[in-house]
């Protein structure tokens, strides 16, 4: 490894600068401290990359963000939360645009060079006139240290904020990679979790950068459930402005760049897992020796988004019975006749099954296992080489509180 | 409609007699009114057809009973709760078997002539010596007055007995058809709701009755879900035993019989869904106007696994948004520019979306709507014939409790 952590977030990146500011959009009456608009600007051309949700029901600003990411010339990125303007039809389109439109006028722009991303309640109009009012005032107080500012604006049920900064040196000296997140529920992405951002100031040819966000994704959001809800509005950028001066270019750099931007998605994917709505524990799914690669994300993903291990998981309580049935009905090719499975923490490791078959196992240390934070559950085949690991959290009463009355 | 409700269940139709007894299977010290081992028999020949579980990790009384369907001899089926007798291995088929010729052996029948289902904790083997007890029991008090005892005793985490019968008037004379089930969490199916048994004195041809039995179960217990959890045990059986003289011959006797054999396993999954754990609503989703019918049960069915709505239902919060999301994310070809969603009770009915876009509705009367038990949620495109219904129901506290310490 060589990258290494650094204070900040998307703005540690040289040349990248953000600001947040209220604009009261779920909420107009009641002023509040936490902002929720946010802009992050980068000072010079970059080359951008995205993915976006595959839900079909797809927010208006994914559908104008997958046409500014045709054009390739976007160097800003506009979010609100509070309202995720999807099921807003042609209007829709058009608020995102008006807001995109405001944010290429502010901050001196050409057409197509801003990215739109909302977050927040589906089915009502935006307030457009609010998000600009918000937007200008975001973008009078951008600098380098705001961006925890921008990652504060993204939060909705999030209860922490979520970013993280790397420096890495590749063969031409070094290179920052910022990133931030947000995501608490409807965290079940088929492509990206909610909305998450990296920036970097190292130059990354386009396509490299598209390809090296993709394989990213793959194994770290679209290896994460809350609740088995895929969002509309799940979008990850990766902007990248060259201002370090430094090219990603030897095949040893991109692999080296490849390998920090994993990093960083897994990283931002672990917090918005642990961050789950109500959660109190990050569960991570191991499975390994499974015929491919493919079988092995269906069986830790769905080992993952089990309500029942999850609430057995609240519980503390070792049934892994329900980890075997989850594993029986994800779709994979799996053999009952010959698994194993475990359970472990920072407080140990027991084996529960063998060979298909129960074991009789220290219930107590059982419990202490699960008594910790952070899990793993561990499901061995001996079918192949196919491996994956997913990342969720346990179901809980306050999952439940959270979403019973979220909306209003 | 040529079929009315009478009373009792399984043991309604002519020649059926059911039994049951406690085991102390789940907890031997803590002897208990409710009990854990049923019988249910026909007095004279039969022919059977059944459905069984999808998930791979299936039971071991699964894979017994594939075997004894296959042999076309069986009469009896020996039910335990208390102990799933899944994730059991080779020793798991063994003790299947033993209680399996231990009735034969104490109902004076052949080989194969018993079906055998366990439903409860996964992954610890079956007390066989107090199922055989039990069992015993459960023989000796064999009536035709049983069939509720029965229902009781299949019962885990439900709450109230699900059985239901009707006579009906074929071209030969008057049948019955009897039914109990029980279900209350891991119920997602992929064929049947954990276990649901279905009698009938009219004289069926055996591939007649397997194809009406799967055609029904396609269109009741495959779609529903408690908790998107797939069980290893689900297993639904219907014995037909001609007791009553009349044969199920001429294409309308098919019709009606074929129509009953639907409404009791339609009825049979509502009471699932309604006793689903920790449930305080029963949610009835309709997709209407998809390209195919496919499409619309994957539309359906999302709608009614959506933790995210679920929870919205329980906190009675008309998140419209939400049903549209998961609609979203079904895999169906859906045209979300397109759609209309309406909410029903029998407090009313409401639009909230129309042509893809959110409607101004009356909140007070959506939370009048969402307080009664049973809700309807009815999404309509209109891209073609497709039509579907699935079940749930809502997400609470109650689920979370009872699955954070069910096994211990």
């Amino acid at each position: 490894m060589n990258y290494r952590p650094i204070e900040g977030g998307v703005t540690a990146p040289i040349g990248f600068i953000a600001g947040a500011a209220w604009a009261g959009i779920k909420n107009p009456d009641k002023k509040s401290e936490k902002p929720d608009v946010a802009v992050l600007y980068s000072e010079s051309a970059c080359t951008s990359a995205a993915c976006f949700t595959r839900n079909k029901f797809c927010a208006a600003p994914v559908l104008l963000g997958r046409e500014i990411l045709k054009k390739g010339k976007a160097r800003a990125i506009v979010i609100n939360s509070g309202n995720a303007n999807a099921a807003t039809g042609e209007q829709g389109i058009q608020d995102a645009r008006a807001v995109e439109r405001t944010a290429e006028k502010l901050l001196g722009l050409g057409e197509d060079q801003v990215f739109v991303c909302s977050t927040g309640v589906i089915g009502k109009r935006l307030p457009v006139e609010r998000v600009i009012r918000g937007l200008e005032c975001a973008i009078c107080r951008m600098s380098p240290e705001k961006g925890t500012d921008a990652a504060w604006a993204i939060m909705t049920t999030d209860t922490v904020k979520k970013e993280a900064a790397y420096e890495l040196t590749l063969s031409g000296g070094v290179v920052r990679v910022g990133a931030m997140a947000k995501g608490s529920g409807m965290i079940h992405p088929n492509m990206a979790t909610m909305l998450a951002y990296v920036t970097t100031d190292a130059a990354v040819e386009q396509a490299e950068l598209q390809k090296m966000l993709s394989r990213a994704v793959d194994i770290s959001f679209n290896m994460t459930t809350v609740d088995g809800d895929t969002s509309t509005n799940d979008s990850i950028f990766l902007l990248a402005n060259g201002a370090s001066g430094v090219a990603v270019k030897t095949e040893a750099d991109k692999a080296a760049f490849a390998a920090l931007v994993e990093h960083i998605c897994l990283d931002m994917t672990k917090r918005i897992a642990s961050d789950g709505e109500g959660a109190t524990h990050l569960i991570e799914v191991q499975a390994h020796g499974l015929p491919t690669e493919h079988d092995a994300r269906l069986v830790a993903k769905s080992i993952a988004g089990s309500s029942l291990f999850k609430a057995a998981v609240f519980g503390k309580d070792a049934n892994w019975g329900r980890i075997m049935a989850a594993a029986g009905y994800s779709g994979a090719d799996v053999d009952p006749t010959n698994a194993d499975c475990y359970l472990a923490s920072a407080a140990g490791k027991i084996q529960v099954m063998k060979g298909g078959f129960g074991l009789d196992f220290d219930e107590a240390l059982a419990k202490k296992i699960l008594s910790e934070h952070d899990i793993t559950v561990i499901v061995r085949f001996y079918q192949g080489q196919g491996g994956a690991t997913a990342w969720g959290c346990d179901l809980t009463y306050d999952y439940v509180k959270i979403n019973g009355d979220y909306r209003t």
